[in-house]
């Protein structure tokens, strides 16, 4: 792969107009908008207005004037296009914790006789954590069961409410299975909650295709939505009027402006929201979802295959390859945006990385982990930062007090 | 009261140099900082400095470098300032209505033999809603028991769990005696939770000093955080240690960057933080609520007690003065920082003064609620809002087509 062979790949990207639409540092090649998505040049503009015009001058008649009560749901319509969803069918709310545990217990009360939550173990933990918060409030001898992914199918009994699953692994990058996952789930009677935070606006998601019932997913990853922002869940619509979520609140109500003292939850995917909407965060997040809708899945998800692609050959090829193993699937349909090696240094190579401007993040013990976002970047940043993951892993030169681990990581 | 004796209280304000500090339509008399707290001069810095440098620049390394992480204990370390609270009492997270949900079932759990929630119909719904949500997940036999204020300290048996009240009625202004309720709460064994909305950043509160349990409260409104803040939660230090969330996400967790798969709850009042903090909302109420830490409860509280005294006496000295009726409390020491007046055509009244240029709210069915935020306003801006209310009353002005309900209100 030459310089001329990359360059080529530039000039062919359908999707290389979409840089402009970012704002970052000159110079910076920046591996990790799989944790934080960069700030988009309209959502730069968004905030400022709604900050100083609709904050600032409009003040309480914002609500109306520029429909901040329809934000939730107009931004999850545009959500739903990403993820093979109907209007309707997502809205933006919380924090992805929140959505998961508002779905988890909804799912349960659904599924009143089976005992059984069945996750798998080892990937993101904040699910483990809500389901084990959503059993320990519902009680009445449930429990969670953890099997690893090529257990999951021969774990699924008569018994499992719910199963619940990272689409794309927030490690390895893995992809599961959602349609033959999702059938062998509903074929004991089981529902099952995706969580789409490593997935949604990077991979092709086909939620009502898999015939998926319920799906969290996060904000400021590849959505560009902002630090913190906003997240989103899906129901599908056959199981909408039957399902309650326990965070019950006003904004979820049918008539939250009648004040009444009782709840009645509004139809439809309204009913999953809860308190006021953070218009700041929601305003973001619209402009960051726009340019993955402008730019189509399918082309997006083609460019985060050949950016991994790209990167994954040159560190195989290049002076690295026998001291990183390659802790990502290797056949690009299998993985996700995202790309990850281990190496028992890994937290000081990505400081020594991070010192020649190439950000990515580690995740312990020992995971290398690089977000290839396909809108702001290039494929010559892709094959630069492999060039220099290559050069300071077989230099050695990370090995420098400056790069050594503090006891407090965060 | 002539002009002049109202330029005299302007003149002898304490507070009058905060008027600078926030950005306001030139000529607008906004008497709704009790539902949307305008915008400070300094979010608005604030902000743009959170989206362009530490968002736009830092990137993933804001979460350090800027410390995004600390910032829900520090901006809640800056609130207990304002309601009595010790450092290390309040955490910023999440909405108003999700924070009681964390509180209500772990005070449940805290009382696990007692079935009864105890609290008042008619005030704020989300409440009611959201214990509604806590009580259908527990399950168990709880339910919900409604008394009116006057039959709150009567209901109190030792089958009560947890009593929850608002410390200043969202309609009437009406304060309860926190102090007295939180006693005979106790005296019976049960655990009490306030919410702060209507309270805080306008009322001096003190929590320890009532020996308060637990409280949430409301970001956007007095506290001038900015449309759909986050919220915070205060949990008394000597039951940190024994409550658990049940919304218990990895920010909540004693080691979230560990990974580990079993939920291990943080020490102290981290562990009731959920998902990833808003950092957007979070930066914008920080500089609301140092404000009120600058300008001090103390004087804050008086300057809101004369505004409603001035605004309400203009009022029954004017040709009003028999049109309206009074639904707050006519002792300023026994009402918060709101007015609410009856009149049965208080939609158009308000529509009517919206057109004037003063900015204040209508909740079902008959109230007209005018808010008087002690920072922004002036003794001038609320004798104004007095006499042109007076007018648009005693003319029948508000008898216009413009003015008339609409089907849908929000």
């Amino acid at each position: 792969m030459t310089d001329a062979d990359v360059m080529a790949l530039d000039a062919a990207d359908p999707l290389r107009g979409f840089r402009d639409d970012f704002c970052l540092p000159e110079g910076l090649i920046y591996l990790d908008g799989n944790s934080l998505g960069p700030l988009t040049v309209a959502g730069r503009a968004r905030l400022a207005l709604v900050v100083e015009q609709e904050w600032g001058q409009s003040l309480i008649r914002g609500w109306n004037d520029h429909d901040w009560f329809g934000a939730p749901l107009r931004v999850g319509d545009r959500i739903a296009e990403l993820v093979g969803a109907d209007p309707g069918e997502v809205i933006v709310a919380d924090s992805t914790s929140a959505n998961l545990y508002k779905l988890a217990v909804a799912a349960m009360q659904a599924r009143p006789g089976r005992k059984v939550v069945l996750s798998e173990p080892g990937d993101f933990p904040t699910d483990l954590y809500m389901l084990e918060g959503a059993i320990r409030t519902l009680g009445d001898g449930r429990r969670l069961e953890l099997r690893p992914s090529s257990g999951i199918e021969s774990a699924l009994s008569p018994d499992v409410a719910v199963l619940v699953l990272c689409h794309a692994h927030y490690k390895t990058s893995a992809i599961r299975d959602m349609k033959r996952l999702t059938a062998a789930a509903h074929a004991v009677g089981a529902l099952v909650i995706w969580d789409l935070s490593h997935s949604v606006g990077v991979l092709e998601v086909d939620l009502n295709g898999c015939e998926a019932d319920l799906a969290v997913g996060c904000g400021y990853k590849y959505l560009n939505g902002g630090p913190g922002a906003p997240a989103f869940l899906f129901v599908a619509r056959r199981h909408q009027d039957s399902l309650v979520s326990p965070l019950s609140g006003w904004m979820g109500h049918a008539a939250p402006f009648r004040f009444e003292d009782r709840y009645s939850p509004a139809g439809g995917i309204a009913r999953f929201a809860c308190g006021t909407p953070p218009v700041l965060g929601v305003s973001a997040l619209e402009c960051g979802v726009e340019l993955s809708v402008r730019a189509g899945m399918p082309a997006i998800r083609a460019k985060a295959a050949a950016l991994t692609e790209l990167f994954i050959s040159i560190v195989e090829a290049g002076p690295a390859a026998g001291l990183l193993e390659l802790a990502t699937p290797r056949d690009a349909l299998s993985r996700g945006g995202h790309v990850s090696f281990r190496h028992p240094d890994g937290y000081a190579i990505v400081q020594a990385l991070i010192a020649r401007n190439v950000i990515g993040d580690f995740r312990d013990p020992d995971i290398l982990r690089f977000g290839f976002s396909p809108l702001p970047l290039s494929f010559a940043q892709s094959a630069r930062a492999a060039h220099i993951l290559g050069e300071v892993v077989s230099s050695g030169d990370y090995d420098h007090p400056d790069y050594r681990r503090r006891a407090a990581v965060t």
